[in-house]
């Protein structure tokens, strides 16, 4: 597997175009498109919260055909408790997209992110659709990466090169996060493409898995939006054979390779981070446990404003660890920040407090909690709780 | 029942003191001792941690006996991570203090709340239990309040009054807040004594019903500590018949107003809390189903910044409802904002945003949540989240 540019259109047969079209005040990119020249293999991880945004219910009904021929996707306005008239506006948003790219509606998915209560400015979201769908190029994919931001600072975007059965399979990905990240999703996209053939019946699994291992262990702040959503799309251009064993094994990697990329620079880049926290739990009995004492710590609130203010603080590690809800010996419990180990056998390590600070004061910090009772191990990202934190969501006004 | 003064000395037959032993750099008060004339029926509630600080463990054997003389608190070291020398310590702590006072070991209760991982200074605790349980006094009980604070602002005491059978009986209490405050309690402990006779079989359940609407209502930051405990004595000074029928429930409504009124104080005295949040949840279907969704919203990062933003969200009320894993149908909720309605059957309504800024202004901010499918109802206590919450858990180092 090897990492290479063009983001999301890397992988063959697919277009992507960002264009302002005005929802965003601040005059930014806010309509995104990306579309497969042949309906693609699709499968689809939405939010579990209970309210659920328009574009959420429709596109959840779209993806039960199983295939997908184009994505779009709006920021700057969520479409959420809207009621019915929302649930119009989200499925004439797919019609027109669908006529105007000569697609079967159902073959098209929505998203739309932002503020949670106004209407979508249809107007705009209309004359936008005949403008981006015009627009979309193979060299579009970074404007339509950018489309998809809010208050994220940098674009998202990979693109992954594998070979399966003799042939060049690309697949690549772009996501917006930075607030309301939380186990289970949060106001976050991804949205993945790929040339590779794959069974219709394994891609939805395929997609499970990878989801589980990047987006469902990113915290930011332990919200859940009513808006996110993870989209897959495969449209088989790379006419390699339908992947089984090893090549099979091998796609799966590069697909949670991009989705965890993509989950760790959500995690990098949540709202006011300065450092990506990095939660390793080992030697769990179950897995189940290792993942719940993996978010519980990289979730927080304590830990993540020790990490902000550099301090090796291992008492609250342990009291997250604690209060997870996992099965664990608190007592064989070993704990190491940047490798320095703090906690021995449950109990306060001596350690060199200043060498702590040195990995403290560095962008991405490593927390590793040895269960020392099993094999089973889970990862988990978060980031620092900082002024700036607050200071976006409490300036963010309605 | 009537409020009145005396703190936690006002029932018969308590005396009280709290002295400064050495722990606190600060030099405040940090040893605190509630002592019975005679032993009292007991009940406790500890924290659900997993990870146990050694009072914790001494506490948990004590209380087996049902009964409890007196109570040894300190602050400033939470004894937690301390291994088989740290349990040492807190039976020593008890065993000094029974000497002292001349009563048995396992009627005295021990608590500790402050820093995670360092010993206790034993010497300056022995030398200060000699001091405190010669100094204890009826007058003695705004010391003991004292001396159990760590980062809280401001004492948190009550004492109440009820007639029972012909007979006064007193009821009062004080808490520790502040951080680490969630749903199952947190690093807080509330002491509460009352002269009632009551039935030695029932007092467990009297204390877990109070504690279920008050403590494990409020929340901070979804912290739980390792130290976290209520403790209730019951003397029986008051000489009442033990209450049943009507005398039970004003027993029983009177120890709720303790407890609620110490969890309120701990939600406003939340770590750089300038709001006080209450959220009341109604129409449920069920009990719990009206608990999870007035608990997500009042323990919501978002929410809590936008009411320090003085923002009426209403977005983030529905997103963190619909995340809590209640059960509830989002098209029938009607949400109000200090009695202004923001969310009218799942959507956006029309509203005064003037009034209900107005209203976020004040220092206490009332969201109502109506399902709209039952008679269920709960309510929980938050605070706002700040700039200076970052601050005192950035800048609080090991």
């Amino acid at each position: 597997m090897k990492e290479i540019n063009g983001g999301i259109t890397a992988p063959k047969g697919y277009k992507a175009a960002g264009i302002f079209c005005g929802i965003k005040k601040s005059g930014k990119k806010d309509l995104s498109l990306i579309y497969s020249l042949v309906p693609a293999e699709a499968a689809a991880v939405f939010t579990s919260n209970k309210v659920k945004a328009a574009p959420i219910i429709v596109s959840m009904d779209h993806i039960k055909s199983g295939k997908a021929q184009a994505i779009i996707a709006n920021a700057g306005c969520a479409n959420a408790c809207t009621g019915r008239e929302g649930l119009d506006d989200a499925k004439i948003m797919t019609k027109a997209a669908a006529s105007a790219l000569n697609i079967q509606e159902k073959h098209v998915l929505v998203a739309s992110t932002g503020t949670i209560g106004p209407r979508l400015p249809m107007k705009n979201i209309l004359d936008g659709i005949k403008i981006v769908t015009k627009k979309m190029s193979v060299s579009g994919a970074g404007d339509a990466a950018d489309a998809i931001l809010t208050t994220d600072k940098v674009r998202k975007e990979i693109a992954v090169q594998i070979k399966l059965g003799g042939k060049t399979v690309n697949i690549a990905g772009i996501a917006k996060g930075s607030g309301m990240i939380a186990p289970n999703m949060a106001t976050m996209f991804a949205f993945i493409t790929t040339d590779a053939r794959v069974s219709q019946y394994k891609i939805k699994a395929y997609l499970k898995q990878a989801v589980d291992l990047s987006f469902n262990m990113t915290v930011v702040d332990k919200e859940q939006s009513t808006n996110d959503c993870v989209f897959l799309m495969a449209n088989g251009l790379a006419g390699n054979p339908i992947p089984t064993g090893d090549d099979e094994k091998a796609f799966q990697r590069a697909l949670d390779h991009v989705c965890i990329y993509l989950a760790k620079s959500i995690a990098r880049d949540g709202e006011g981070a300065t450092k990506l926290i990095e939660v390793k739990v080992s030697g769990a009995k179950k897995f189940g446990d290792a993942r719940l004492i993996a978010r519980s710590v990289a979730g927080s609130d304590l830990v993540k404003s020790a990490v902000f203010g550099e301090d090796p603080n291992f008492g609250r590690i342990m009291a997250a660890a604690g209060y997870s809800g996992a099965n664990f010996d608190p007592e064989a419990v070993n704990v190491f920040i940047g490798g320095i180990q703090v906690i021995n056998n449950g109990k306060a390590a001596q350690f060199n407090s200043r060498a702590a600070r040195k990995h403290l004061k560095g962008k991405e910090v490593l927390i590793d909690i040895v269960l020392g009772r099993g094999t089973h191990m889970a990862t988990a990202w978060g980031c620092d709780l900082t002024y700036d934190y607050v200071k976006i969501n409490a300036e963010y006004h309605t």
